[in-house]
């Protein structure tokens, strides 16, 4: 393989995490957007891998300035949809840009109350998951992704593990009452067969996706964060015929019952010692058979199978 | 300076951060708390430290034993009771324990909604706020001092800065309309006069107090942050007779206008960036006059003045 | 794309971040390899997914056992090596595991120096960069991936940018002199085509690695970080014929000339302003032209192109 | 406690971590300093608490491009020498500031190799400990206390633990052979008594303290972690004449040998999992006998007694 001259390969660039607060006060209620973006751009940039050329270069510099005049111009609306516009703005306006990677958290506020009611100016930041989108464009195709970080769950009773195979390095003993425990990522690719994709109403599927996630991790009697997952994915998709897949991924956050005997005590699953690290890992995809796949749509999304 | 001998000065020891989790199970809606608790102890350990003789040293696994162990016998009520009850052991039991430090932080869980009401037993990470308390006992004397960090808090309009003096070293311009934002980390000291402290109910007494803290920061037209700041302390302290005096800690969560000019754009207050650092540091006690001051309840509270 | 039943599609599970220290102690001039591992199996567990079956499911927590048994049996090493050796134990004992995938980062420790001579058993952690490696297991296939994060460095000069587009955002000044710092993340494929994988001397490898990643940084005159980063990865395929491929992930950490002109001062190139975000954030490929690619080498690494 | 008027009690404020890159650049053979500054102001600030009066309020901005300011006029030199030119700046230039609370962090770089020599511009940031320093100027006096924070040390022998009380609650068992591994935190507080504190010379100083602390955890056979933290104040007090004092946090940093017993292995001290939390946590302060004390000096010090 020591052989043939060395080339570049997949490549990308831009500007990371353009922390953006758009305000909209048309009227004494003002609303609030909040928003980490990230622009990187793909194309012909093969000059400046090699020699410094960097005519070609749309400067990081300028792609935050876009995102920050974006979001005057054009609002922001849903940080799918936001993204979608940003992206198709660079392989519109420069012939060497063939695609990119766009992709923005967003953090969510609610109003703080005051005499009894909402408050027309003044939020607290809600603090719970965080929200996630990456538009991908490719030529003539383009992916959206939502999803959801760190939305931490847990069910109190409703979980065993037990059955699983013993080997010469198996200790752990079955249960049939534990503590199940998650920090929940999970993404989601839209393919709406009816309508173009920037005409979904991504704030709206979003709330209830995530509802339909958090409904499920309630009702499933698990026996597995395997069976917990494939039935969240599952209800999604049966909910949402826009959705055409889901990753997950899920952290077992262990919590372990504390050996309360030496002390003349029991512990009726009451005292738990909830671990950092080591913890559990389970990440899988659920999908429509026979679906067209779009690996292109995952390939940059971290961490995943 | 450089005679005498060289001796131990104020020393404490313990176990820190044993994350604990409680469930309450007695019927089928459970309840559950969620705490990281340190136990630290004061007292005479001299000859551990100049001799390794450990004969009085309480292991700091034993005091973790005692935390899981107390969870059980006694439950939690709240972050400031279970500390009394846990460090009145340790300064009970042990000759050479004269006081020690105990500290909580307390993260909130809300109950699931599935099938239109709350379940029973699966529960979603509120995520806002941390609560906090800190304990500390010195011979006859009781400290508890409760608070908040990180409750992220934004106002869009109603926050002015001008008028400050201007020295060979000043470019800022003032200005009547900007985003005031921070991320209140809040403490402040119990004590009541009429009753026991043991006897006040904490729980109730947080969310008061982080509702009037939320309504006076919404509430307040403010020119500084330090104005809000000390109107927030007035409010709480003429609100709840029992609190002696506050400390906050707020960072000036800048949010800076994008100047959006050189693309022809106006920026009426509409897009900001949203800084990490540098940014502003406003810390203030807020008290009553001429009420006796308790410097050794503050002592290890992290950063003030 | 709403019709079709719902399905399982890619999936692995396993034991997270084990934390673990080996103490290499036959002599008394002990070793230290410190590590954290990450095992995760691929196979046949569609049971435990649609109906919470665990006759397949090597617990986690066997894994994790796993991990502690072989570095008492087979020792460490390298990385590398006690990943190689851990997957193809699971491969090989259990029939449904058809692969998988086995990540562990790796922390340098250095010995203290006391009486002017290393100590035998006392070290400082050295604090710099953490070593990374994955191996994956595809049926008959093994991918080597190592590599690098958090490596920091830092050009005070000797780094140009200008010569890029301008269009109606842009508003960025070109520069002959600026100061160039990334927090270096890198990987590498090995494909030796001489030897067996297992037979490479990784360590060695990855300390040749890092030296001409530092020095090709510090050696190159840089007209775009782009460019560095080419050099960077030529210089290592030149180098080492036993590496197939490299990605780079180059956020650059920009340091602002500090205007001093309102005080009265010059600024020649010497106070600066360390932003954290945002930043620009350059990810490419370096391979060799007409080399065969391994997309599922790397599939699973984080948030590349 | 109820009655009596509400009123500021003891504040401060300013802007906190301003990232400050300061190169030196006289020859080709470049000099980096890179400084993480907070500057707190304290003095006659009640109007602007209790009006919003900002007619004395030096702004943080103002303050922030002091630091930036004084970077160019003054130079560095060692983050102590910086910090008191800064304070004695805003406490001489402004009538109502009586005085204040400087503070730095700083990180160390080393020269890049290349062609076998140290390379004139390029850097790599060392990533070991981080330096730190508080001055305190309150009206004549002035406090200089120095430190470091994270040097992460471990000794895989040498270390017992045993002997220690027995309660209800205590089931650890004693060691004569552990792991002792923490992340040393210190404090030490210069009082020179020849020389004017603004003339010791703080670097050398500062390299000096480090190797001692570390030589000195090397040499001690531990019978407890705080009989080593006593024997490391110690070692620096008989050294260092202008050392008044040292606070100490030392979290015990549990390294727990696996149990291979199930699997039928033996494990004498080889393999070990390095846990996050619970850890112990060892806090004290040794000084010299008689000496005078210095509260003020201490009493923003994160979380020391």
């Amino acid at each position: 393989m020591a052989n043939g001259d060395i080339v570049l390969g997949a490549n990308q660039y831009g500007k990371a995490e353009c922390r953006l607060v758009r305000i909209t006060r048309d009227t004494a209620v003002h609303e609030i957007e909040d928003l980490n973006v990230t622009s990187q751009l793909r194309g012909d940039f093969e000059a400046c891998h090699t020699e410094g050329d960097n005519s070609q270069v749309v400067a990081t510099d300028t792609q935050k300035n876009t995102v920050y005049a974006y979001a005057k111009e054009h609002g922001i609306g849903s940080p799918e949809k936001f993204l979608l516009t940003l992206g198709q703005h660079f392989v519109d306006d420069f012939a060497w840009v063939s695609g990119g990677r766009w992709e923005a958290q967003q953090y969510a506020w609610e109003r703080i109350t005051a005499d009894g009611k909402p408050h027309d100016h003044s939020f607290v930041r809600k603090g719970q998951e965080t929200r996630t989108a990456v538009v991908q464009i490719d030529g003539d195709e383009t992916y959206v992704v939502a999803g959801l970080t760190d939305l931490t769950v847990l069910k109190s009773t409703g979980s065993e593990f037990h059955g699983f195979p013993r080997d010469r390095y198996t200790t752990l003993q079955g249960t049939d009452d534990r503590i199940l425990a998650t920090a929940l990522t999970a993404w989601w690719r839209y393919a709406p067969t009816d309508t173009a994709i920037a005409d979904l109403d991504f704030n709206a599927l979003y709330e209830s996706i995530k509802a339909v996630l958090l409904e499920t991790f309630s009702a499933v009697h698990s026996l597995a964060l395997q069976q917990t997952l494939f039935a969240m994915g599952k209800a999604v998709l049966e909910a949402f015929p826009d959705v055409a897949e889901l990753k997950f991924s899920m952290p077992n956050k262990h919590h372990f019952l504390v050996d309360l005997s030496p002390f003349g005590l029991d512990n009726p699953n009451e005292v738990f010692f909830a671990a950092d690290r080591t913890y559990g890992l389970i990440q899988a995809t659920v999908q429509r058979e026979g679906a067209s796949e779009a690996p292109q749509a995952w390939a940059t999304i971290p961490g995943f199978c």
